[in-house]
């Protein structure tokens, strides 16, 4: 197996053990060299985004001082929830490879699924009632913004 | 306007105008009360995943001690990207307002749509490049996983 990926599952069980989040892990990788290690720390940190990948991605940032990662890839224990897969298209990630499918997941108690069949559209039930509001007010920032010589476009 | 998207708009103005992202911002309300406020900080802190839910999802939870935010409801100035939509169903939020559309704020430069295309399937070309490796030995780390006894499920 990949030394990556190896590192990645490494990493998880690393979080398991310890009882800071489920048995999920990544590794953001540049060069042949691994940048930032991470693994799943909701349990420890309180915070539902702390997902391996996420943290993963934060780390690396933080490490290198920049949003863009373009020039890394990622390796995930497991296959990214769509939080974690859009997070990966932000970073600018060019490269995803993952050991377990969200199936396996599913099956060890970890179910996204209902996300994927929300944003998919083919939801039978949903968890959030979403509303609009307040448009008329929100896109007058969207023209401050457009306005504004001072703005960095990202 | 809503007293709370007008506070999540307002969010959105100070973080822009102090330069440290884009113009969205979101607040999380519990019982009546803002429990907390925040903005785009990706250009502020080099993190792609600091968008103005995610990190309203986070202050919210550490503020609280949890991460199930389940009695919280979330106001943000524009439709979520799938990160962000994916994060507030991580985060339980049962309810979601928000004010500008997706394709208004594609209009000012900032389209997610090509991530719900890659969700959805319907992406004709991928940013990332996904592949799977090493299965056999991340399945076995959710099968640690499975016979863990100190594990708790969430």
């Amino acid at each position: 197996m990949n030394d990556f990926m190896a590192a990645a599952i490494e990493e998880a069980r690393r979080g398991m053990l310890s009882g800071e989040g489920g048995p999920f892990g990544a590794v953001i990788v540049r060069s042949g060299e691994i940048v930032s290690r991470a693994h799943n720390e909701v349990l420890a940190t309180n915070d539902p985004t702390a997902h391996s990948e996420v943290n993963a991605i934060r780390r690396a940032s933080a490490l290198l001082g920049r949003f863009d990662l373009s020039d890394c890839e990622i390796y995930s224990s497991c296959e990214p929830c769509p939080m974690c897969f859009a997070a990966i298209h932000w970073a600018k990630l060019r490269t995803l490879t993952f050991g377990c499918t969200k199936e396996d997941a599913a099956r060890v108690g970890f179910d996204d699924e209902f996300i994927y069949e929300v944003i998919r559209g083919t939801a039978k039930r949903a968890q959030v009632s979403v509303h609009q509001a307040g448009r008329e007010s929100a896109i007058g920032l969207f023209e401050e913004w457009e306005r504004l010589s001072s703005k960095r476009m990202y």
